[in-house]
């Protein structure tokens, strides 16, 4: 599965947020990091989108949707039909997340403000994968952004019907990877914190898998489902 | 109150629509009919915006949101404090209004899909208009058109706290108006449906008087609420 993160951004080049983001997928070749600019290609955009199989649209939260370049890229580039494709929302908000309720201060939840997009891929005949919102990345603690870079990873690279000891080998083994690729000594503290992750993970997996066995006998179909 | 009609439309002078309903605000210096065009210049949008009360959002309903242009504005126009606006939004719109239910071929309101303003209009502690969505223009009958433009009028001209009675007074005011205006030999069918909908609206009314005059000794309170 070949994805295209489609990154609209006014002031990329500024943002830490999406430079984390970036760096979390740049090790994987299946991940395409694409910047919009203006003016757009939109030819060469259109290739883009037939080659990839998961377009990402990932772009700060400006006004409860994304910045016009996004907008443009939308209404001129996917003019032609493109089956089959998976379509998936990474959205960076300032405010936290409880502002995002009824009788909050937004007022709305993020998944209802984002239904022009769910909309979209509807009328496309798209998978609408669940959206990934990043509430205050710049308050997030360390801990909280390497879950982050995980997450971000298997939104981009695991397909949608991944069962849970999938997803768990999975960020078992990305993390596990982390650890041996952080040597820096200036990242003893990043790989410390990738090793107690790593651990705490590895003790959840072996609980679950006791538990799974305790339940099996009561149990006719697989405990994950389908 | 002064109304800023804010077009965004790529093609505004290919759309039948959008010169309709240009036209039926035509005579009202009240409204300023402002088609947007690239690129923006940021200090006279935001003049525009400070010497009007209510601002309408105009636009076609492109992937159920507006063209790129009206973010583009909304991103870099609206970034200073401007208290006590209206927003209204005016969408047309070339599907059935059958398509925008659960379980329609869209399958969401065109209310929902309109949210993003709506939590704009919120965050700016904005009156938010209910919306007047447009379903295919090209379809409609010309009595349909007539109607139509009479309403636009009034979701342009019209402050939202008037009373029934007023609105009343309103549309017969102004079918008057166009009817003394209609001499054109060409608008003939024009000037007979004006006049057939002001003769209309008049019995109406007075069928309505009649009956406020009935049960005016049942209520203690003024029959259109305070």
């Amino acid at each position: 599965m070949k994805t295209l993160v489609i990154v609209a951004h006014p002031e990329f080049s500024n943002s830490s947020t999406q430079h984390f983001l970036k760096e979390a997928v740049d090790p994987y070749d299946d991940v395409t990091f694409h910047v919009l600019k203006t003016p757009l290609n939109v030819a060469h955009e259109k290739e883009l989108v037939q080659s990839h199989d998961r377009l990402i649209f990932q772009f700060p939260f400006y006004w409860y949707s994304a910045p016009a370049i996004l907008k443009a890229w939308i209404d001129d580039v996917l003019t032609d039909q493109s089956p089959n494709k998976e379509l998936g929302l990474v959205v960076t908000i300032a405010v936290r997340e409880a502002a995002y309720q009824a009788g909050g201060e937004i007022g709305f939840t993020v998944s209802e403000l984002l239904r022009p997009y769910e909309a979209l891929a509807k009328a496309k005949k798209w998978h609408f994968l669940p959206s990934l919102p990043i509430f205050k990345f710049a308050y997030m603690s360390d801990n909280e952004q390497l879950r982050l870079a995980i997450r971000y990873q298997r939104y981009c690279l695991q397909s949608a019907d991944r069962r849970l000891l999938d997803r768990e080998n999975w960020a078992i083994q990305e993390l596990g990877r982390l650890v041996t690729e952080t040597t820096d000594n200036h990242n003893r503290r990043r790989k410390a914190l990738l090793e107690s992750l790593l651990l705490e993970l590895e003790d959840k997996k072996d609980e679950r898998l006791e538990l799974e066995a305790l339940l099996q006998p009561f149990r006719e179909e697989d405990l994950y489902g389908g």
